[in-house]
């Protein structure tokens, strides 16, 4: 069979339907009877027929493809939300072109390949990508969504956790534990989610008279944090209680504290970390940390793609999801306001204390 | 600048060049002096130019996109092929479209549309997948290179790592080390990575005159493999060496024996993964296991793909990659045998024992 072109003429010709069911068989979205649709797809397999969806592009001016620029795979958080968005725009008739591999974002060689395969829309989901990404690709025409990252320039859409509501929380639940000495674990310091987290924390602390946060550079990566956990560790005034801004570090500052230092982890100090992903919850780590709900981050980043693809003229926005606080075992709980809901236990103090002091 | 087309003629004038030296600039592999290069690219952006790769793709028959069907990303083995696979393909001016989300592969009328997109090939990587799929891909005249899975049929091309000899390696690893009691906790029963190492570590078991395996299914989840555990843990013939078909579950068999049974690992029982994934150096983890090279796996994978691609007409072929056991502390160290190499510590024992009793 192979090499020969195989027609939708032919396929309707052996399935006894006309070509235009042929055709609507394989139009994403088109209405098609069940029995109908069976008969076409066991014909165009016997046949080896193979729609021509990229003519069908060129002529409908439509690729329904959707770029995808992912940093880096390494923190599990990225597997996950591109997991589900592979599952939410194939639902949606729509093929996901993947760019992985540079934390800084394609070269502008890559970029300008990516435009070319005039992709009907892009989603950017990283902390490590340039904004001038999203500049190039408004100027080229093609609506872009940034997921986990936000820029100061208001004509680009973005979807985001609400890092600072999260990032406050882990600075109440620790001060409702009676911690007052302070460690912070950076990301990356030009990216938006760390500038949230570590702003909104230092915020909360200062409002409970607290001015002395011992901030080390972690970097996002498993050394950096590490390496940024024994700096604090080893300290005459060491924390009692560490944030680390995000999971894929806090894991790597739990070990340190306890395999390299044999502190042990809530008793000697509490280790808070951010995004629960998969190995937050493993029983060796059982990591206590803000959730970023990675479903709801997926749905509202392809409804914002959708409706600017739809070209419905709705203003670039800024979308920010919150998450709850889930209490496990690395850090010390607080008396009060810790509560079991669907399975988790999480953070909901009755009433927050506006001041420790 | 949205919404018009900029011709490459107009990328041209602006940039001082020919118009073949602005298609050369944006055709991958074409030769291009870097200064010409710089001015066609900034000539480019400043128009907002996207050059039509799909156009070009129906006039050369190529598309330039290989299909990456994946079936869960839960398992890191799974994102870091797809990262390597990302890097490799982009560098021979290839981009990956990606299919995921379901364990089984892609449904038929999926499969139908991944063809329409007229994919130059296809790489199927899991160990779940259905070998129809591979058998529908040759029908349909696509080259198709599984990863991580075999068939029994000789008209698939595949990568696999040396399931058998790595098996094999962890039974004599367990016996060098005085283990005389085995248990094993299998992946899903009817992939081909399961069958291969399950069948070669019995095999070597029996070669030393232990009959007795232990099975339990984890079914490659870590909630199986967690129950797995316990059932083999709380036996009075309880075994003292366990080894799990991949790294995923061996974190979960890790921590269902400490946490939730208070054992010591590897004092009380010794655990063994398979993959090297990234957790299984984690030092809470710290976890003995044969690694998946993905590097090299990626790479056979990909040369096996562009062969076929470029039509040279090689015989379908299975490619097998040594992988070494990595030595850490989820198990038992025999005497002897344990070689510092490249900063890790692997086994490779002078003479193997042919039987230990």
């Amino acid at each position: 069979m192979a090499g020969r072109i195989v027609t939708s003429v032919e396929v309707a010709r052996r399935a006894g339907v006309s070509r235009s069911a042929v055709s609507r068989c394989f139009t994403p979205g088109a209405s098609i009877a069940p029995e109908t649709r069976d008969r076409v797809m066991k014909a165009a397999k016997a046949l080896g027929y193979r729609p021509n969806a990229i003519a069908r592009s060129l002529i409908a001016g439509r690729s329904r493809m959707i770029a995808v620029v992912i940093g880096y795979m390494e923190n599990q958080f990225y597997p996950a939300l591109l997991d589900r968005l592979a599952r939410d725009l194939q639902d949606l008739g729509y093929r996901l072109l993947l760019f992985t591999g540079a934390p800084e974002g394609p070269s502008d060689a890559l970029f300008a390949e990516i435009l070319g395969y005039r992709v009907d829309g892009m989603i950017l989901a990283s902390t490590l990508l340039s904004s001038a990404l999203a500049d190039e690709c408004r100027a080229a025409g093609v609506p872009v969504v940034l997921v986990n990252r936000t820029t100061d320039s208001a004509d680009v859409s973005s979807v985001v956790a609400d890092n600072r509501t999260g990032a406050r929380a882990v600075a109440e639940f620790l001060l409702a534990a009676g911690h007052r000495r302070f460690g912070y674990v950076a990301g990356i310091a030009s990216s938006s989610t760390n500038q949230d987290r570590e702003t909104a924390f230092r915020e909360r602390l200062a409002e409970a008279g607290i001015d002395t946060l011992l901030r080390e550079d972690g970097g996002y990566t498993q050394q950096g944090a590490r390496d940024a956990t024994l700096r604090l560790l080893t300290r005459p005034d060491r924390p009692d209680a560490i944030f680390c801004a995000n999971d894929h570090m806090a894991i790597a500052a739990m070990d340190a504290a306890r395999v390299e230092l044999g502190l042990r982890v809530p008793d000697d100090v509490s280790i808070v970390g951010y995004d629960d992903v998969g190995p937050a919850s493993w029983p060796s780590y059982a990591l206590t940390t803000v959730e970023q709900p990675v479903e709801a981050m997926v749905s509202a980043a392809v409804e914002t793609l959708m409706a600017r693809i739809a070209g419905e003229g709705a203003p670039e926005r800024t979308v920010r999801i919150p998450g709850e606080l889930v209490v496990r075992g690395s850090a010390r709980r607080p008396v009060e306001g810790v509560t079991a809901v669907g399975g988790r236990e999480i953070w909901r103090p009755q009433s927050l204390p506006r001041s420790a002091s």
